[in-house]
């Protein structure tokens, strides 16, 4: 693990790191306690298609845990996304969430790369002594989703998992298929009722697929784009649920 | 209002009354805090097909509401239940189940009786010192909502609602699609995505008729009788983010 930035802000310690795996460089972003030691446990976020590691929500989300909770929270870039973009014509939004359908679609190792990027990570910031080795949760939406389901299935330290905004659908359905009944830590699964991106249907079919036998599904009103802060919330008390050991 | 038990318990006072109505008996509960005084806010709460006004998930929480943010609860029986059954042989629990489905699928005027008598017991209680005119909740479930949904689209005080396991179907669905969008105040909905008496498609039919722009949907796993705790807590989050003057 390389720190390339290490800052503080209200009582939030922020630093940039890259990764190298494989001689891949993985770009991330670690949220821990000002002066906290660990193990605490970890959260996991992953961030929206054309997105980044970050982008306002994750931060916030971050911010939240470690402020509120005491937790650390880990973000790395998807692929084709942030860091892991060049800096040519294509850096605009429009321009990377294109490229990443089009990786989607093709790219038959976007899935298990991301998978071993995920797991590096927590093995990395789990290495720190402000983190070590506590319990792992993850929080990842829509593309959080399409690639953090996966991972919270392959992955045996999860112990709680939020996901949501997705279906059963897209390029890689076959591999969500496949994986939605391998996860069986505790899952709070959103849904936005007027997706305009995935279908309910599906995302219902999403959620009925899961392994998990202690899951449940919030549906708000609005958009794809549309999740309301009372789900930022929700998100927060219920890995706190699962994550601390003396659960409020 | 007739009085006819005043107990406490557990910081909680307990008051079984009567009201009379044009003649007919409307027998209720009334939990308010003890040595409390109005104005509070109030929520009514539905009792479920074949349980009544003290069953155990009303009473749990009527006293959650007044020992955790000082409101007062009400409840009344709902028609062919409780203190309005007679003591003859259909006392038990199965049978008032189908003596409430034989009246639900032949008396037009049952939903606009319990309406009626909703309206009548918010009047009575309101009119005491212990609770005084604050703002009005209501809270209720299946049968709760077969029959609390008519009263929360007719009741202008109303300023949130926990509706759900109950969907857009059975005698009296064309009552409930004409007061669906009715409904203005914020909404809770909760279903149980394994429920045996309604089918998931025909609650989520019910969640989208609602009328409030301010509405989203808890679904948990199991059957309709498996609602867990966590909805229980949920429910009084909701209901008091939008009753308490001071929102927590």
């Amino acid at each position: 693990m390389t720190v390339l930035t290490d800052g503080e802000s209200h009582g939030v310690r922020e630093r940039r790191f890259d990764l190298d795996r494989e001689g891949r460089r993985v770009p991330g972003m670690l949220w821990t306690p000002i002066g906290g030691a660990g193990p605490c446990p970890l959260v996991v976020l992953g961030h929206g298609a054309s997105g980044n590691k970050r982008q306002d929500y994750v931060v916030s989300m971050a911010r939240r845990l470690v402020r509120h909770r005491g937790y650390a929270a880990a973000a790395i870039d998807g692929p084709v996304h942030g860091d892991r973009r060049g800096e040519g014509p294509e850096a605009g939004s429009r321009a990377v969430f294109l490229h990443f359908a089009q990786v989607w679609s093709s790219d038959d190792r976007m899935t298990d790369e991301m998978v071993a990027d995920y797991v590096a990570t927590v093995d990395a910031v789990q290495s720190l002594d402000a983190v070590g080795e506590g319990p792992v949760g993850f929080w990842g939406l829509s593309m959080g989703t399409i690639l953090g389901l996966p991972f919270v299935a392959a992955e045996p330290r999860m112990a709680v998992a939020v996901l949501g905004l997705m279906g059963m659908t897209g390029p890689t359905r076959a591999r969500i298929e496949a994986d939605a009944p391998q996860v069986s830590c505790p899952v709070l699964f959103l849904v936005q009722w007027d997706d305009d991106l995935f279908a309910r249907d599906t995302a219902f079919a999403l959620f009925d697929a899961l392994g998990s036998n202690d899951k449940r599904l919030h549906a708000s009103v609005g958009s794809h784009g549309a999740v309301p802060e009372e789900e930022f919330v929700a998100s927060e008390g219920f890995l706190a649920k699962y994550l601390s050991a003396d659960p409020s």
